[in-house]
């Protein structure tokens, strides 16, 4: 194989695990909602046990990036691509963190007498998972005009954190009985709200190697 | 000037951006947190307003970053070098974003009555930070062995923070109408306790670009 083909080769690889990668941490996200909706801590517990399979995914994605600045050398859009893909993994292992921690919660909770329902803590789910799945479909794609439209969904995230706050403040100031159940609740929609940040920052990225401008603090 | 000695000035360059970074995210937390504990929400508005200093800093890095690898094409040690910068300056931008978010609950904090101290707040802040500036040491010069030490002081911020969590929620049980502002404080611990996070995996890099092995995940 000559070299632009080997070099080809590799990115479709490297593409293809940060697909997967960014697959299994949209699924431990859905099914640590689900967890706590459902009050089924079978599938909490297969979230945390899941972490192990997206941290190696992401130690081998680490791999495959380094062997390809070193033996391939690739220049122009092709580095750009490699050094989001570093940069992307990272992001896509934390994001699984923070559905562990969902699934922690739902744990916790599941011990507990049931709270009354908070539709916005489904609804956030809902749209950070939607946004995420829009973001690495922009970033194989390199499609830099969905990766703004999906940064542009993060006011929708921002303003239900927003409501969501308040409403579990108000249950708590009510009913003190419920405090540590609602801030475990508080916690759940604050880890949602970062789960959107982490996509932004996918779609920036997506951005800049698409368009090698640095959109990232200008908006 | 020859190869090696470009290369070598470039990449001293990049540690010497890494560690002006490093020294406004730990800055910011320190002065955050002062801002929280003295109720000076001149402070807080500093914090604030240095961000986008620290924003520009870290667009400042990756444009270095990637000027080093298309230009010079370091291998080895200096190619892992250069990834490990670009993977620590999205972590210390992401951890000066933490500081925003205290001197914010600072400011809206400052507005109302003093709630009573909570003392492991601050500590935990002063062992993050100290954590923070030996993590930038450890990576400035390569010292995979004072990493792994710093790696292990993430133990005591946990206890910190389980330890504020339970005295948080004991609070807002027995006042409800301090529940707004625990709430609050509650945030401020998890924030700390996601900077020692932060300084973990720059520790972890550390380690990586001294040993070329991968410990994350692995202790």
């Amino acid at each position: 194989m000559d070299y632009h083909r080997r070099l080809d080769t590799e990115l479709d690889v490297l593409r293809d695990r940060v697909l997967v990668l960014g697959g299994e941490a949209e699924a431990a996200l859905g099914r640590a909602m689900y967890a706590l909706a459902e009050r089924d801590s079978a599938a909490a517990r297969e979230v945390l046990e899941g972490d192990d399979a997206i941290d190696r995914l992401e130690v081998e994605i680490d791999r495959l990036c380094i062997d390809v600045l070193a033996l391939r050398q690739p220049a122009a859009r092709d580095l750009r691509f490699v050094i989001s893909v570093a940069k992307i993994t990272p992001i896509l292992e934390r994001l699984a963190d923070h559905a562990c921690n969902i699934a922690r919660v739902a744990l916790d909770l599941n011990d507990e007498p049931r709270l009354r329902a908070f539709p916005d803590l489904s609804r956030m789910a809902a749209v950070a998972s939607s946004m995420l799945r829009a973001a690495l479909d922009a970033f194989t794609r390199g499609d830099a005009a969905e990766a703004r439209r999906v940064i542009g969904q993060d006011d929708e995230i921002d303003v239900m954190y927003e409501r969501l706050f308040r409403d579990l403040i108000g249950l708590m100031v009510a009913e003190p009985a419920a405090t540590p159940r609602a801030a475990r609740l508080l916690f759940v929609a604050k880890h949602l709200e970062r789960v959107a940040d982490y996509v932004t920052d996918i779609c920036e990225l997506t951005v800049y190697m698409t368009e090698a401008a640095i959109i990232k603090h200008s908006y």
